[in-house]
């Protein structure tokens, strides 16, 4: 039969044409130093560089790549450098990407086991295997009570457990009669905002979201969490959820998770745990006493998409009762009855997240972990975290600048002293923003205790010695300028 | 100075890794057909060829690929075949697939406009496009009060819109205070299952959620519409949100959206059109008469990854008025306050979703566009259109079976008659059964009035007119069996 008219690429181009953008990506990875880290284009100026319409006629793919170059890197904020030390990182590697390429190449949608057995039984598996190497409860197996789900972001793990938690509560009634304005939740005040959002999207509302004190290491108080739990109570509120946080956004406080988990059993609510950032540190033994108490949550996730060399998006959620999980997010609509469903024998991940689609995404992660295998994890997220350390010890050792918290990992948080009190913040952001507008690095800032604080995380794929160390030369020369200015 | 000691791959293993990747996707569409397209495995057999511990050394890559090869794909459901005729299709494309991977290459956060300030701009830009490329009305265009922004999934952006009108019916306070239990949303009792979701999620109540009677054709009835909205308002409630479908996931019926605009109007209440799927089909001029009134939406989205040669993820969702999805979801905590953000000249796209993070999705809606043109996208989408109703014709023609429902594009819901109505069913059931074991083909079921039919929908990226035409030849000779056998 003669084939018909078709604008499809075919197999040869895409082979062509694929190798063609892995060479570019590889050449990108290469030259990244040379680009400025943070892009220095101004509002607009990328859409005025695009054709107002699309184009009626396909265009030659070679013009693609060219317009990514000639068109698109100049507004790339480079992520990927080993200069990059802003905000928590979002790192990636080889093999993740290749993992993602061949998840996009078989196309499959997961969304019940019958759609893809592989995409879930991997994903199942692979979860089941991070459980033992984060050194997490057991009770978080498939096969035991529990088990992991690979969602987007930690955003979406902390609305799917604080809903969860509000169905438990509510007899499992608040998905059919709606939310009453009287279910309360906990978070620290530096808690990530996420927290805050899932608050807003779940119907308990802001105001029902109780933000914690903390001490002076920014870790989340368990006596005023108890106090502010039994006053809801006698209020005739309905606490529902506690978010405990392993290493803080703004500056990687570690909250007391047994302390705090302790009062949850108490008075039975859901204890979720944060380790978006800090979990990857959990794959080396020696860090795992910072979420002592972990055994106490129902629920836990981290960000293999920030430090775990896997490309974004990649978070992994897991609870001890998945009949609680579930119960909360299933729908079974006819056109997706099959018998495998029905059997009872199998996971259909639908029912684990709020989407109904989702990609074989564990395929990346599977990539990772054996490509890098255990050691070579462990290697590099120790190494990161030496790194970090040796930076704090500079900061330390300059009395022009002082440290602003513990930094128990890889994130520094830091000032310069500034001239007097009254300049302090003015010169560290000076000092940020010349370093940012300088491309040689970029880094972001924080407040802590009123004050602005610098912020230097150490968690990009290629960062080495050499990179923090020109990091601090720079620190101190754009400080000295920025102090004389001041 | 020296390189460090380093686990990563280099940058010469993975133009080699990354090419061989490319070769293998290449090689598998080359003979997809020849896989049975509904995997054939049982509940646990994949997992139970993977080794039970992850390694504790790496492993060459060469083995990651043999593995995909020999332990994943038996597990695989090859939604790419041309012989999927199974739910919604969840196409892909060559210049797709590589727009993704130079975004994994890439690597960037586009949280913020700062954040890489092309990922925003690109996105903004294409959306725009395609306002002009669907026929969509002006509002939804950035230059005008709307905009749009990519969602991962349809369900994502239903939560959306109803999270909007749930804000904006209670004057922006359902953040703040939670949820009352009195805010009304509705649908159609052939709304896609996302909106039951959505309106547990959001703290409505499915018992909030009133799924509205449709007519013969599976379309809302307007007049059943108002008059629930009128008796609710009559009983005290707050009605805020409706959901109407250009083609249902059922039976592809289309909603009849300028007589429920109308009801919204008058009413006051937030219109959200979901032309998940057949949203793609409104390229072409012909079919815009199937969503008259659209421009009557509050908000609108369709799902290039589902008809549009987009690989997953990539859902389109537009707003009329932005201000108020913004309202809705924003926050900004201090770490990710920046110059440009305060400025308000740019948009960030954090505060338009669920999630904070999110990744450069846009390339590869580019690099489909500018692959394709609009007359190439146009011209599959005829052809699919064209083929869908061939198949409806064969049915119609063949006295054995019978067209279950409309079929306006390219769904086609039938059945065969059965020996007599009591086994009609059975013999339906059986027909698809026998099908998805052959493996030769792949479609599945839903209910219509009752009654069990079969769904076939033409949208897979190389379907062809000699596969519809096996499917059909292959249903008979199935039918025949499961009629006899009956």
């Amino acid at each position: 039969m003669s084939e018909e008219k078709s604008f499809h690429m075919t197999s040869d181009e895409f082979r062509r044409y694929g190798h063609a953008a892995v060479d570019w990506i590889a050449d990108y990875h290469s030259r990244i130093e040379s680009f400025p880290v943070l892009s220095q284009v101004k509002p607009g100026e990328i859409r005025a560089a695009l054709p107002k319409n699309p184009p009626a006629q396909g265009e030659p793919f070679e013009w693609l790549l060219k317009d990514v170059e000639r068109l698109i890197l100049p507004g790339v904020t480079h992520w990927q450098s080993p200069n990059f030390f802003a905000y928590f990182p979002c790192n990636a590697s080889g093999p993740g990407i290749l993992g993602d390429l061949v998840s996009s190449g078989l196309g499959v949608q997961g969304m019940l086991w019958s759609t893809s057995p592989a995409c879930t039984e991997l994903e199942t598996h692979v979860m089941d295997w991070l459980v033992g190497m984060l050194g997490l409860p057991e009770k978080f197996l498939s096969s035991k009570s529990g088990g992991g789900v690979i969602q987007d972001t930690a955003s979406s793990a902390a609305l799917c457990a604080l809903l969860a938690a509000r169905e438990r509560a509510t007899n499992y009634s608040s998905n059919k009669k709606g939310c009453n304005g009287r279910l309360v939740a906990y978070a620290s005040t530096q808690t990530h905002s996420s927290l805050e959002k899932a608050a807003m999207i779940a119907g308990i509302g802001t105001e029902n979201l109780r933000l914690i004190d903390v001490d002076d290491n920014f870790a989340m108080r368990p006596d005023a969490l108890a106090r502010q739990i039994e006053a809801d109570q006698r209020a005739g509120l309905t606490p529902c959820f506690v978010c405990a946080t392993v290493g803080t956004t703004s500056s990687n406080a570690m909250d007391p998770i047994a302390a705090i988990g302790e009062v949850c059993q108490r008075h039975n609510l859901w204890l979720h745990v944060d380790a978006a950032m800090s979990g990857t540190a959990m794959l080396c033994p020696e860090f795992r006493h910072l979420q002592n108490g972990v055994e106490l949550a129902d629920s836990y996730n981290f960000n293999p998409h920030k430090w775990m060399f896997t490309n974004f998006d990649c978070n992994c959620f897991w609870v001890a009762d998945r009949k609680a999980l579930i119960q909360t997010l299933s729908i079974l609509p006819e056109y997706l009855r099959n018998q495998a469903t029905e059997s009872g024998a199998v996971i259909d991940y639908r029912d684990w997240h709020i989407q109904l689609g989702r990609r074989f995404r564990s395929l990346k992660l599977w990539f990772v972990i054996r490509h890098y295998g255990v050691e070579g994890l462990r290697h590099h997220v120790r190494e990161h975290v030496r790194l970090a350390q040796e930076f704090a010890e500079w900061v330390r050792e300059d009395d022009r600048f002082e440290l602003a918290a513990l930094a128990p990992l890889n994130l520094v948080c830091f000032r310069h002293k500034g001239g007097d009190a009254a300049n302090q913040d003015a010169v560290n952001q000076s000092i940020m923003d010349r370093l940012n507008r300088s491309g040689d690095l970029f880094l972001t800032h924080t407040k802590l205790k009123g004050k602005l604080t610098l912020r230097l995380c150490v968690g990009q794929t290629n960062t080495q010695a050499r990179h923090v160390e020109r990091a601090w030369k720079r620190i101190r020369e754009e400080a000295e300028k920025a102090a004389a200015a001041a």
